[in-house]
């Protein structure tokens, strides 16, 4: 199985192909196996949230089209939704141009953020303070 | 200057504010200083791509309205778009839930991707393979 070069693909056309397995071992996973993945909701663009993959909880999302992270705090797969009923459910999933991060669009069930609020990304940062943004969803 | 705890933090209502100096002191910055930062461009909704930022360039970017990463790969500040003009200016930021992931909203001038793409998750991935899905910008 052929490793892919990601400066090699930069200069790739459009619709250029390479295999799955190839494609899954040349990401660039941290020392701990891990990739950073963004949930964006695919139809309204809302950044949901980020949260970990590894090669087998990638493999395990697009077999069954939810999403499947790896759940560092916990140190185990983490089934987005298994206990809540808010799952994510992969639309497509796209790495970047040195493949170190994923991004997933996804069809979001009920709230994203375990807070129960739409979305994780609800403390807003200026240059003057720190402002709580959202409430949860009633 | 009191730690901000996200935990805590999670029960309060949309409006609470706390100082910046907290804020950017409690982010749970990885063992090498770094935060992931998401930039999405702020009226389209299309995340362009995913880099790293240190207390330092938060601040950098609060203060001058233009997004400054650290690079990994250079080991330096990263300035966005001060070689290629391709400058993110910020409109906002947030951080998530547990204060380990930024959001940037911003307005990108040009191409985000060094490949000269529009944004950088340009490698679709399915169940059967990887494919280019965009040419840079001509």
């Amino acid at each position: 199985m052929a490793t892919l070069d990601w400066k090699t693909l930069e200069k790739e056309d459009a619709g250029s192909k390479h295999d799955l397995q190839s494609a899954l071992d040349s990401l660039r996973y941290n020392q701990d196996g891990l990739i950073p993945a963004i949930a964006q909701q695919h139809d309204t663009g809302e950044v949901l949230m980020m949260a970990w993959m590894n090669k087998l909880s990638i493999e395990e999302t697009l077999k069954t089209g939810h999403v499947c992270y790896w759940s560092r705090s916990r140190q185990t797969y983490w089934r987005k939704g298994e206990s809540s009923g808010h799952q994510q459910n992969l639309v497509s999933m796209a790495t970047d141009c040195d493949g170190d991060t994923l991004l997933l669009k996804v069809n979001q069930k009920g709230p994203a953020c375990h807070t129960n609020r739409r979305n994780c990304f609800y403390n807003e940062i200026t240059r003057e303070e720190l402002t709580i943004s959202a409430n949860p969803v009633k």
